[in-house]
């Protein structure tokens, strides 16, 4: 059973926050900042070029992606970090497409984070006009797998929402159909037990920054069924993915399994801080964590309902169809965001009107969810919210 | 005058070594180990997502880019860092190409760094059959800007030899015919002084982890021309390049300008790094460092002649011709470069027998020249390479 009070204690977070905004920038582990000190005045300071072998750099990336495929039910040497989220994406949907050369649809939903769909609208309009980007409504999508498409490529949690895509049966209607899958886990990846192998998904992509705690900028990761690894010809075909790079052959050849997927230099200080995030993992039970972010989900909403009857539920109500975040509805609710950031509670906000909350056991617990929304409760009851202070609109990430 | 005492004061570099491999990998900026573990404890620790606005990092990728940019001659606002190098030369190759979209031919040279072919060659295989890439010998270049030319993609110093092409007259010779220009500034940014606006060049590219000390891993740039900024379509289209990334609309519409040419989230702890290594150029004068470049690879190359004759200079003997580095041939290289380390000069091989040295006026100076190559004249002198020890061919970065 994993100990959530001894894996809080490994966080450093913030006196008087509420931080329920995991789901987009996880807080800073206590051993990360020394862990790249050292990394950085040792490894780089003293062995300079030779940390890529001697500190082990260059093996980091598939390390690192097996740490995180244990997360995520990958076989061992099926994960590799790397790049962003989005470059990640192009990778894997552009390697799909040459699987499927008869085909030519992207089958993709409007649930979907935008950057998926604006790096496959612009991989597409590279391959030609004969290609598609076909976006349907999220509960469309099985009816849509229609047999041109060649890939479908969804994220499993919905960014706003939380709505669960169910992986497992789209995947054997994507496969009976002779499409190839793409999952994004963004909001997956250590929120929710994902089983990738059991599965049988093709590719998947996610980033690190969000539950998996990396940093700001935390490099991201693909995954490639080993059925399929040595099939695959990987789009952004970089030297770090080449047999051997240090042959400095003119021709690419690709290397072996998930190492082709590689594409340039790793970037070992973002990986030293994922790596000291990824230690939290080996305390955490992925199961244990599920069970109890539907508690505090299931506790949140029961609160919030009964204290602020103007936010309207926007998540799924059943904990099984949706993932370790809850959103609600409210016409002011990027000002009532603003007062409740300014009150030591921090979610985020998504245009026009959903006020989203992470819920992340490995630092968040019952008390918390009970303090955060007596705070919220005070906010909407005394509409502190309406004020110019926090009706002004800015950016916000 | 740049004060070059006062710049190595700047970094912090292993006693017993000299280090002549800067050119693939800078040494740590004393200030740099500081800076990042105040970002990570201060903002991303205490500020958490909220330090994408207020500690601005956000704003991170084209800060970076207009300090790199003041070192290359790019106008302000033409450079953005982001990606690895392999990545900004797809962008910017991709990019380049859909500027031509009647030509099918990307022209290259043999002397190019592998992944720069690597990556074009994957792209053109997506775009389709009728594209091409055409590699010539480095001297055949000039003759080899023919018609059907779209996109002339070169390394402007030879990763090998140190040859340096003529950007200038490349880039007008290119023009004269129709072609768009992509240079990569790898062993160029911080080593020679680049003057892009003045040569009138289309798209640019380096990394910032050689020359400019950024880090292993450290993010690349691209630098876009102004004048073609904003007819660019970029390739590789991801949110933080849309003009409203927060709007989380379904369709892409590229930002203003260089902002274009973001993809994904930027790497905040490699970016910190970065920029405590820029400071220390706040203090260089590019011409400065220059002169005394040219100084210490001509006082290099004179000594190691007169010790060491077993050496063929590979480099060119005009220093107006060569790059920051200086290379020999030697069959036996790979050995004698592992005493050489184990003795305590790093610099690097590279297949099938070049033993590279980098010079960097911010942390070289002569008395290193001279010291390094008297420990070379002893290794060659007296075979100290010749020991199973030093043969055993192992992979090298």
């Amino acid at each position: 059973m994993t100990d959530f009070a001894a894996t809080k204690a490994m966080f450093d977070l913030p006196k008087d926050v509420i931080y329920l905004d995991g789901n987009s920038l996880g807080p800073l582990p206590h051993a990360a900042s020394g862990r790249v000190s050292d990394m950085m005045t040792r490894e780089w300071g003293q062995m300079l070029i030779t940390g890529w072998n001697k500190a082990g750099w260059m093996a980091m990336p598939t390390k690192l992606g097996d740490r995180i495929g244990h997360l995520i039910g990958a076989e061992p040497g099926s994960v590799v970090t790397g790049d962003t989220l989005s470059i990640k994406v192009y990778q894997a949907v552009a390697s799909a497409l040459e699987l499927r050369p008869d085909r030519k649809v992207v089958l993709s939903d409007s649930g979907n984070f935008p950057t998926d769909l604006y790096m496959v609208e612009g991989l597409l309009r590279s391959l030609g006009p004969e290609y598609e980007l076909r976006v349907v409504a999220p509960d469309e999508v099985p009816g849509s797998i229609t047999e041109d498409v060649a890939v479908l490529m969804l994220t499993e949690v919905d960014y706003r929402s939380g709505r669960l895509h169910d992986m497992k049966a789209l995947t054997e209607l994507a496969h009976a159909n002779g499409t190839i899958t793409v999952w994004d886990l963004a909001h997956s990846a250590g929120a929710i037990p994902v089983d990738l192998s059991g599965c049988s998904a093709d590719f998947a992509v996610g980033c690190t920054y969000k539950y998996l705690n990396g940093g700001p900028g935390a490099p991201a990761f693909v995954y490639v069924a080993p059925r399929l690894a040595e099939r695959v010809r990987p789009a952004l075909s970089g030297w770090l993915g080449h047999e051997a790079p240090f042959a400095f052959d003119l021709d690419y050849r690709p290397g072996d399994g998930i190492e082709r997927m590689r594409v340039g230099t790793p970037p070992v200080i973002q990986m030293t801080a994922l790596s000291a995030a990824m230690d939290v993992w080996d305390m955490a039970d992925i199961q244990d964590v599920r069970a109890k972010s539907i508690e505090l989900t299931e506790l949140f909403i029961e609160r919030v309902e009964a204290a602020c009857p103007g936010l309207e539920l926007a998540s799924p109500r059943d904990p099984e169809q949706r993932g370790s975040q809850v959103s609600f509805r409210f016409a002011d609710g990027y000002a009532a965001m603003q007062a409740l950031i300014a009150h030591g509670v921090v979610g985020d906000f998504r245009a026009p009107d959903i006020m989203r909350f992470g819920f992340t056991p490995l630092y968040i617990d019952a008390q918390d969810v009970e303090h955060a929304v007596s705070i919220l409760a005070d906010i909407m009851t005394n509409r502190l919210w309406d004020t110019p202070e926090f009706k002004v609109r800015q950016r916000v990430t």
